[in-house]
C-alpha cells in the first residue's frame, strides 16, 4: 500500500539525513530501557565470581514486580502500543523501548537507501568474539522494512535469502544498509548488507516482501 | 569436522529426549539472568503513567554498575567465557546467561532431528501480536547449528534462505524444528521450521553450513 505520508517520512517528501527509528514515547521509559539494556550486557560482562549476584536478583525480581504490578492485561496493552501510525519504539531491532534491541539507528538517504551504524556487544555473540548469524538476520530485517517504508512501500516478509561472507565481528562499528530495488503488484523486492568499518563485506540479504501486513489491535 | 563425542552428545551416542541447550553454569548467574529477562519483557508490559519508571532507571543503572565494576576486560572475559568445549550458556537464542534469548530449549531425537517448545512475548514482537520475522530467523539458524551438531557435524552459516508462510503469534507455545539433511566434504545443508501448537506452518528455512569455525579465544 502506499504509506500515509504525514506519518512516514519517504524520501519522496524528507531530506537526506532523516531519521527513521522511533525515538521513545516517554522519555523514563527510555531511561528506564536503557538502564535494563545495561544490565543486560553487564550480567554477560561481569566476573562470576565476584559480583553479588544473589542480590541482584532479588532487585531485578522486584523492580518486575513493580512493572507487572502496573501491567493491563495483554490484549490492552497492545492495543495500547500499536495507537496511532507510524513508528512505534518497541521492536527488537531499532526500538528505544525494548531493551532487546542494540538499538540500531537508522536514517534515510537522498539516493533511496537507507543506512545505519551499530556496535555490538556480549548479548549479540554467536561465534567467539562474532555477531550471531540470526542476529545479522534480525538487523537486515527490520533494516529492509524500514527501507520499503523510506521507498514509499510497506509490507511483509514473504522471503529473505542471506549469504555470510565472513564472520561480523563484536565490538566495532557495523554499517547497516538496506534498499528497495524493485515493486511489482504485491511484491517489493529489496537488498542490503552489513559492512565494518574498513569496508569489508560480512552479510548480505536478498528479500521479498508482499503489502500485506497485520492489522493493528484496536 | 567431527565433533569430540565426550563434549557433544549426538544421536550416534545419546538417548531420545537429551536436552541439547545449556544450563547456566552457576546458579546465582542463571537466577539474576532469569531476573533481568523479566524486567526486560515488563518493561514492554507496564503502563508508563503509572510504573514508577524513573526511580526504576536508577536502580537498574546502580545495579549495572556494581556488575560492570566487578567485571574484567573484554579480551580477558571472551577468553573466560569460552573456557572447555561444548555447548555455552550465553547465546542470544538458548542462553539462560543471556536475558536476550527467550531460551528456547531444544531436546535431541531419536531420527535426528532436534526440536524445542517456546511461546515469545512483547521483546519479540515484529507485526502486531505476532513474532518478528527477524527473531524467527535467529531461533532457526541457532536451531540449525545444534541440529548439525546433534547429527556429529559443526560449522558455520553460510547461507539461509527462509520463507515465511503466515504470521507467527506471540503468547502461545511453537514448535521449532531443525535437522541435518546431508553432508558432502565441508558442506552441511540442513532444514528447520516453526510451526503452531495446531500444527500450522509459519516459517521454514533451508540452509547451507560450511565447516569452518571461528576458534575459541585462548
Amino acid at each position: 500500500m502506499n504509506i500515509d505520508t504525514d506519518a512516514h517520512p519517504s524520501v519522496h517528501n524528507a531530506p537526506d539525513g532523516t531519521v527513521l527509528t522511533p525515538i521513545a514515547k516517554d522519555e523514563s521509559v527510555g531511561k528506564a530501557t536503557a538502564a535494563a539494556r545495561r544490565v543486560v550486557d553487564a550480567l554477560l560482562r561481569t566476573d562470576r565470581r565476584s559480583a553479588d549476584l544473589e542480590r541482584i536478583a532479588g532487585e531485578l525480581n522486584r523492580i518486575a514486580e513493580h512493572l507487572e504490578e502496573h501491567a493491563p492485561d495483554t490484549a490492552e496493552r497492545l492495543i495500547d502500543m500499536w495507537r496511532g501510525e507510524g513508528a512505534n519504539g518497541h521492536d527488537p531491532a531499532t526500538g528505544p523501548e525494548n531493551a532487546i534491541a542494540p538499538p540500531l539507528i537508522l536514517v534515510g538517504r537522498e539516493d533511496g537507501h537507507v543506512e545505519g551504524e551499530v556496535s555490538l556487544s556480549f548479548p549479540y555473540q554467536g561465534p567467539p568474539g562474532h555477531v550471531h548469524g540470526g542476529v545479522s538476520a534480525l538487523l537486515l530485517d527490520h533494516t529492509l522494512g524500514v527501507a520499503n517504508a523510506w521507498a514509499g512501500r510497506t509490507g511483509a516478509t514473504a522471503q529473505l535469502s542471506i549469504r555470510y561472507h565472513r564472520p561480523t565481528p563484536l565490538f566495532e562499528p557495523l554499517t547497516v544498509r538496506g534498499r528497495l530495488v524493485e515493486h511489482e503488484g504485491k511484491k517489493i523486492n529489496s537488498v542490503g548488507e552489513i559492512r565494518t568499518a574498513n569496508g569489508d563485506l560480512c552479510v548480505s540479504v536478498e528479500a521479498l516482501f508482499i503489502d500485506k501486513t497485520v492489522p493493528r489491535p484496536r
